[in-house]
This record gives C-alpha cells, structure tokens and sequence, in this order.
C-alpha cells in the first residue's frame, strides 16, 4: 500500500477530510455545475475549485462530463454509499452507547424520585 | 480554518483515511485493549501503533484510559455517528440513482420479451 495508490475508500475518506469539498459537494447534490458556477459561493478562483474537483474525481466522488466544453462537474453517489456501508458496521456501537446512557439517565432519575 | 486546527469532522475523516487505522478501530469495536495487543495482527512496532492511536484520539474517534498503566484504547462511537449523519443527507441521492439503474434494467427487460 503506498501513499501515491491509496485504497478506493481511503481515498474518499481523504478527500472528505476538508470543508471546501465537502461544500463542493453538497452544491453537487443539486445537480451539476460547472467550475464557474461553483467558484462564486465559495469566492474561489477557477484554478482552486478545479483543484478540489481533481481530489473529488481521482477518490471517485465525482466525474466530469469530457463532452461539454465547459465540463460540468456531477456527484457519484456510489463512492459516498460504500463509505457509509464501511460505517454501517459500527451503527450497532453508537446505538447501543447512546442505550447505555439512556439507561444510566433512567437510574439516575428514579434515584432522584 | 488553518490546517493545524481542522474541525472534527475534517479530523475524523482524515484518520479514517488509512487501511490500518481502519482496521484498529474494527479491532476496537470488539473492546479496549493495549497497545501490545494491537501490534500483535498488524506485525507493527509498539511506536507505529501509538502513533496511529494519536490519530485516532485527536479526531476523537478514540480514547485513551488515563488510570491503568497499559492505557487501553477503547473506541469512541459518538465521532464516528457524527460522520454517519454528513453521509446521511446524500442517502436519497445514491438510493435513487439505485432506483433510476432498477427502472432502466425493468425496461431493457421489457424490451427483451
């Protein structure tokens, strides 16, 4: 494994690892833009929001169209879905965390009664 | 937002970035345990472990017992909810897209008969 071939979901995690992107795509998931409409909101020039783009395309997040000349940028949802299958299997633990204090929560009221 | 101060969730994503701390956690889930032990299944040194442990602890996805002399790392499943719910608001988008890929192959089945 090393660093200049990540795993696919390591990839994503790291892209994810940065607030700019993930507004990026949050603008995404109402549907494609292109890299001058995504550079006003975030008062970014050109050269940077396409920077972000690349990360975002080589973890799979996003792909950009090679037919328009203005490429427009889309989400992927299917790399987002294969993080949140990674993270499914600990829901069962924050669940039964969030339990827990539920049930201390319960005692510690009927001690107080 | 300088780098050496990234909010949470920019944190927890960047440590998640990693197969090995990844498969820390995955150890954690089934509960605490020393650093020897989990050097053991990664053929890592004691030193690499604790470092991948800071990561893990800066972006809260772990803790670290302040008692016991061996320090048990124990998993902390409130951080990783936390990036559950980001992911959460993009659910519909890849449902659909799985969805829209049901409607186009009941169609090209249509077709067929």
């Amino acid at each position: 494994m090393t660093p200049q071939t990540p795993d696919p979901l390591s990839a994503a995690f790291a892209a994810l690892a940065d607030p700019t992107r993930r507004a990026i795509l949050a603008r995404l998931s109402q549907g494609e833009t292109s890299v001058t409409e995504l550079s006003k909101p975030f008062a970014m020039s050109g050269p940077a929001v396409t920077k972000h783009l690349k990360v975002l395309e080589r973890a799979g997040l996003i792909s950009r169209s090679q037919h328009a000349q203005w490429r427009p940028a889309r989400l992927e949802p299917a790399r987002l879905k294969a993080v949140a299958q990674w993270l499914d299997d600990y829901r069962l633990l924050w669940e039964q965390s969030f339990d827990r204090l539920d049930d201390y929560l319960a005692e510690l009221q009927k001690k107080e009664v």
